[in-house]
């Protein structure tokens, strides 16, 4: 971290800041330039907190040098992280998946029937939300625990490894057989949350918040990876933007710059970031054309019938063509 | 709830959907314009997936008559909400009340030498973290269950309620002689902790989220009052903008648009929202002009040694100075 | 457009509000439902202000039903426009074509150089900017006069069809043998520059403001088609989000939803979008995955020294090996 | 400026580096610290890409300790600029002045009625649109140099100074005996017409962009003042968010934070920035309370038969009462 100072510092004030920042362990490298004195901090900086150094009143500018994520930096890990779940399947490194299934778990009917549809067209692990953050209390809100069973059903039936989202702590023992643990875009600056999925043995599947900063993101991961849980997946699914005429604005410039930042594996989600069906297709074309280790997209036997996010499902028809499409731009890439 | 049907309708998908609405309970009101039909939807319509019907082939566009929730909704409850805390302390439909205190509780000594000093000054509430959601994994945390401790130590020295956060709910029993549940911007779409705290007799501080729409604010309200607790106050403290010279953009135009809209008290935080302790002045007042219940602002006795936030802090000095602005502004307004 | 009342409406105020519309020239056909009044417009709406509607006490909500734009709207134009320049190059259609050269004209040798190298590489046009604006009076603001002259002199020199800013009317006369006339991000609402351009029979390549909605994007190139010249290019660069870690966020989805909306050629210009040089290459591959038109990037034979944005420009090697991967992913891309 | 490079930096690249600086008429001190080498660059930085350097290989952060803009920055200037106008009337430096008036001058009755009723309400200037940007082509367009003779006609009548927007050069010589001139949101980085301004010896009224930071808004002034003209006057009018409840977000924090970055008066204009009649009132006091040099507030005698934005114009009588309210809360205020 480089500290400058401004012109003709108070020496008290000087002096104080220079034992302040030696508190924290950290030696002091001073440099008096022409004008400006200038610090540089050596040591562990991401303890410090750079807004409280910038606020005072002999600091003209502070700026980290350091990224404040450590364990997600490619600049400590230059090799890709592949996560490998139990079956086998990876992702990341080289490795692409598809996750798809519908938003909710509606019966077993319906999970088995998607799950088979979706396999046969590629998808490598299935989708399907159990417990359902729903901005409206009125809106359903999922099976819960019925939903996991139907999952993990459907998982014994096709074979799919199966992703689905926890809301809070107390739901985390009936996660136990789920293969990936997803972490929904709004929650993810629930810090509780995060630090007890650093403690499991799972992969997580952590979503961009709808208005987070690449670095934000990267940040979130550092508290799982911080507890010690190395596989993380992120995933885009589109931010807030002042635009209306899609429900977000997929943002796919994050997928290098989070490939140039970090080695975690970055999925893309283009139904969500949509919210409208017939623009799934391109923008999932889009997504492996810029490096996307994967995608998640919503399927469903009947969208209009859906219990939510009808309007962005795919049918396992259309589904299919995606594949068919994916396949087709780049000839191996379901097997990879 | 209006349905805007495209010309020439194929009529096998309009009864479908005739059939689907009816489903739902409601009643339909067919108009048949020049060129469109138009079907109004008559009955509790907040069950419905609007994004749905817009999806469907026959439908040209679809148009919400009623607001999506409605124990929040100024039109099914006219008058103000007050709030009132056990010691009697009102906010809302004309009371005013101000919360002050440090970022996050530090020790005994600091937490009770900042609510004598606030307390004097004319807060009613004093404000301490002590469970606190920070962005790096390796910022402090806050002292947990210590802090509450030390927070109710300080309302039993000085008598003024306390407001602190609260991040998961299994946190919820530490919570029972705190007065007001503070809901974090972050955690404001967290449905399963909203969906438990309406289930509480304690009011509720619901800050609203950095990406967040007025609507969806009260959506999220709705949650709380829905579970039986009537007891929200709301808390603007800046949106996420493309604007960088402060933290946030603090929005003052949703308060006359949120006491429109609702019955909600809705105070201001000045502190969160510029994240610079000399603009935390000038955005106080411009709070109490726009017509803001009330004030949450960050005071610490030493703020360059504070743990978190001190960027933004006032020091006690500073926060008697806004206060007497303040009230040479609008005289008895700390009387309220 | 439909106007839906409140419940009771003041008959007076209906009676206005009625003959307020008609006086627009338009019909009206009301339907009565069972709570609320409706009132279908029918007729030329796009002179009807939608706000002023909206805003009067007895109006419950108004929602237009047509589009405000009309010359720019698929549904006016089922046929995607194809723009022919002089020399026969098609832009549109399923007609694919780069635009690529150096952010701005140095000298002849730079332009001519870096000409040569495009054309090589399988670019269709030269852009090179004479008038540039820079967002501080002190940077390098082009070579103006001259630089029109040295990129007449490449086009002579290689025969390739020259794109070039333009930032105000007077300037008009300058651009008689420039192929396609540029109009800026910061220039997409000069509705006076707009105007005028609608009365050239010059191709208008169009970029998509920092904060515009891809409507107000439409009712910009609406400007140029009302006036006459049906010859618009849409280029998508960037609009301006929270997000700091790329310049600006290429809203890739823009380019399926313009498609959808419009039948107007749209191009990328993934140079100015990310600011970065190394982004450009993934961020071309995705605007051709979701189906962009075509493709604007930014080359110089010198970034280090170029006189504004070498950050985000290619060397010619870096062009080369860009093009040879659009044509690995898409065979006979360059030759559509 | 001061340019931190990587560790061990390429000795040749470094050297270049050095040198492409001095060739800027730049002196060097390099500061070498334990890890990182230092650069600060000593003269006038202005000159300089910042983007180029960050993006240079050997460069690991680039940092300005000075402004880009002079002029406009109040380091250079720390006394308030008093914009003074013909008839005496002054802005900025404790000088506060409401300019009032309809979005468009539609007929000589109307515009001096309006200037009546505002200047007898305390409005110091009439404002009035001639010349119209509008986002359709199809809404009306203003009434051009007929406008523009009436506001003259207006000014005549009461002897208000006037305010209203020129659209583009050629309009100029139509200017010379307008007492302001301003330039719209859509063309705050029109840099042609700025340079061109700033020629002149004309007050200039600068709206703010809708999707421009601070820094660039002083950027823009910067282009008017290096021109040789002194008298600008900054306006906030609303920027773009992700919220639709208003149509714009009023950033009220950039006036403190303008204040402290410049020594130009900066006014509000509530009317455009929420785009509904009855939140300008409470708007309007917060913008006094923040401490806004001035306000611009749109007034029409008849507000739905306004030929533009009537939506948000107030009628003469709640003009009445919003300047009646600001005198309430603050005594003299209309007299500074």
């Amino acid at each position: 971290m480089i500290v400058i100072l401004k012109p003709n510092p108070d020496p008290v004030q000087a002096e104080n800041l220079i034992e302040w920042i030696k508190g924290f362990g950290l030696d002091i490298h001073t440099s008096q330039g022409s004008t400006h004195t200038i610090l540089g901090l050596v040591g562990d900086t991401t303890v410090i907190d750079i807004d409280l150094i910038r606020a005072m009143d002999i600091v003209e500018d502070v700026r980290r040098v350091q990224e404040p994520y450590k364990f997600a930096n490619r600049k400590m890990h230059p090799q890709d992280t592949v996560v490998e779940l139990e079956n086998g399947t990876k992702i990341g490194g080289g490795h692409f998946a598809i996750m798809a299934g519908p938003c909710s778990v509606e019966s077993e009917e319906q999970i088995c029937l998607v799950a088979e549809r979706v396999k046969a067209a590629g998808a490598k692990l299935l989708r399907g939300g159990a417990f359902k953050p729903r901005t409206s209390p009125y809106s359903f809100q999922g099976l819960e625990d019925e939903g996991i069973r139907l999952l993990l059903e459907a998982k014994r039936h096709t074979g799919l490894p199966i992703v689905t989202e926890i809301m809070e702590l107390s739901q985390l023992d009936l996660f136990a057989d789920v293969d990936v643990i997803q972490v929904g875009a709004r929650n993810m600056q629930n810090f509780s949350l995060l630090k007890e999925l650093g403690r499991t043995n799972k992969p997580i599947l952590l979503k961009r918040g709808l208005a987070n900063t690449l670095q934000e993101w990267l940040m979130s991961a550092e508290y799982v990876l911080a507890g010690g849980n190395e596989q993380v997946i992120l995933c885009e699914r589109g931010i807030r933007t002042f635009e209306t005429a899609t429900r977000n604005t997929l943002d796919l410039s994050a997928i290098p710059m989070i490939h140039h930042m970090s080695h975690l594996p970055v999925i893309v989600d283009p139904s969500h970031a949509t919210g409208i069906a017939w623009m799934v297709k391109p923008m999932a074309l889009g997504a492996v054309a810029v490096g996307a280790d994967g995608l998640m997209v919503e399927v469903h036997n009947d969208p209009p019938r859906a219990k939510c996010d009808g309007a962005q499902s795919l049918t396992p028809d259309a589904f299919d063509d995606l594949t068919a499409s994916l396949a087709a731009i780049r000839p191996g890439l379901l097997d990879e």
